[in-house]
């Protein structure tokens, strides 16, 4: 059982903000998300795509954003359950509540804060009828770790930038790599098309198009495809691989959130925004773009601000009655869980003679 | 009359980023601070410090953080009223606002937005009997223009920061700069603290401690000021000048605000944090520091979220019943008054063969 102060679902900005705004408060945070790896939409769906209302910053790519808020909050040594999805919320006898994930993770926390975004990223799958018995098994959605297709064959299916840039990088890793699109034209960033013109031209990934996966074969694990190429409806023959990857794309799903007895209105969670973005489950906060209030706007400077109020509400539900005054972190510094001082030069006192 | 969209009332970091997003909503801003630059404490109080908690810096400095603020808001052309505090606040049959400055400027808008952060940075001031009879005239607290001080003589008095830099920078423009402080002892960075006993030693600076000015002298225009030497009381002495700079600190005062009947608590001014951050007066709106709700916390990264909401009903205002659908600068880019345009590399649509 993971134990920590502030739970956290979800690590985009907001979610990672408000570890550091927890860390003020000497509250610790730990983080669960279904993506592999922080930053949430920045990091997985436009990591290199330029933001230009993050104040202070007159542009930042995404995944900057992501790396810059990873090293504001390091030194409170967040604890991450990536790669899985919260899937229940039980509240204990004593307030606290027990969080656990699709693959049976308990978490335990006084407080949890929903930072989820749009909701988890689900990917859009492919309409084929024996799918699912290969998930996990030869078929997956997301890449998590590229080293895992070392030396395999793999099959990629799709059109866009997801496709084209992890064809390139499983090229150099894998032992084949073939991209199946069912159009001949790819949309994707003009360096991307080109470089996977140059690699199908030396002979690194085999391309087929217009064609379709329309079959999976294999016996408990993966053997081949079976490849329908558009232009000839009775020709279809089988690709042998070891995965097939098809990348259609993510589709936030509040998911699971939906049933844990919060109040939803459009698709988010209601929360009160008169004071601390509260949900109707006392101890249970919602902030950033997972939550909606009168006048509510989905934007990454948003999920700061109330992932910050809501830190403070949270101190006050775990020390109660405790008076907390705010300080200033250009005159107090900032005191890391991991022993590190951040402060402004100290002035000196001292004559001049 | 100078005549804007959205009178914004404190140039700080609050009142900057606002100018940004009403940029969005295609809004003009006109800004106006009693300070002679943009940037509000973060430029005038501490801008050398490191700032930890702005969200996606681990660490800037406050007037790096200004810099950045006008970079990114620059192409929507604010304009700007600097060095004049803002007055009166009348409203108009038609609902609108006329805003009258100290020096009697004029502005005209249908939205006023108070950043006005703690208030408008009042000098302290020596107690000098007829120091109020040289103001302007030979008397300044604040250096708006070092250049103004080219050749002349000046007797600057203070232990601070702004004392010691301020000495150091003027002795380069100055033909003479004589600093006064009632200690020995100065306090500020070590840096500056070497430099002016280097100045010093090196005759470029005349230094008298400890002492104070306690009175000065001329007709009309300052002659000379009378020093009395801390360790002889008895022995006072005039020192011939053109200007005395008392450099005692600001010290912020809500001020003339207080009157325009707005609705006050704790030397604050109440807003509706439910929805818009909108005052008691109708089309009058308070961001940043200046304002108070349940919960507030007077932190900068809460400034750029009230900011953002108070320019979606600002719209709403000025576009009564028009629909305004939240655009993302990342899929949108920005479009300049300038008639700049920033947006993401857009994506292609290519046939791989």
């Amino acid at each position: 059982m993971i134990k920590t102060d502030i739970l956290i679902i979800g690590a985009g900005p907001t979610g990672l903000f408000a570890v550091f705004e927890a860390g003020l408060l000497k509250l610790k945070c730990h983080l669960i998300d279904a993506l592999p790896q922080p930053g949430g939409q920045c990091s997985e769906i436009y990591p290199k795509k330029p933001i230009y209302d993050i104040p202070g910053f007159p542009e930042i790519l995404a995944d900057d954003l992501t790396k810059n808020l990873m090293e504001q909050c390091k030194q409170f040594e967040p604890g991450f359950t990536l790669g899985e999805r919260a899937d229940t919320l039980e509240k204990q006898e004593d307030g606290t509540f027990i969080v656990t994930t699709n693959k049976g993770t308990k978490h335990h926390a006084p407080i949890v804060a929903i930072a989820g975004g749009l909701g988890s990223f689900e990917p859009r799958k492919p309409l084929i009828h024996n799918l699912e018995s290969f998930e996990d098994n030869g078929v997956e959605y997301i890449i998590k770790e590229p080293e895992f297709y070392r030396g395999k064959k793999v099959v990629i299916a799709g059109g866009g930038d997801s496709a084209l840039d992890w064809s390139i990088y499983l090229s150099d890793i894998a032992s084949e790599v073939t991209l199946i699109h069912r159009r001949n034209e790819f949309r994707g960033a003009l360096d991307s098309v080109d470089k996977v013109q140059e690699l199908k031209d030396t002979g690194k990934i085999n391309l087929i198009t217009p064609a379709e996966v329309v079959g999976l074969v294999g016996h408990h694990e993966l053997k081949a495809v079976v490849v329908s190429q558009a232009e000839h409806i009775d020709k279809e023959y089988e690709v042998e691989c070891d995965h097939f990857i098809p990348l259609f794309g993510l589709s936030p799903k509040l998911g699971p959130l939906g049933n844990w007895g919060l109040e939803i209105e459009k698709n988010a969670i209601k929360v009160n925004n008169a004071l601390d973005y509260q949900t109707n489950i006392p101890g249970v906060f919602a902030i950033g773009d997972v939550n909606t209030y009168p006048g509510k706007l989905k934007l990454i400077l948003c999920g700061f601000h109330e992932a910050t109020l809501m830190c403070q509400a949270a101190y006050q539900i775990i020390n109660p009655g405790k008076r907390y005054v705010l300080k200033y972190t250009t005159v107090s510094g900032v005191d890391g869980f991991d022993g590190t001082r951040k402060e402004a030069p100290k002035a000196v006192i001292k004559k001049i003679e």
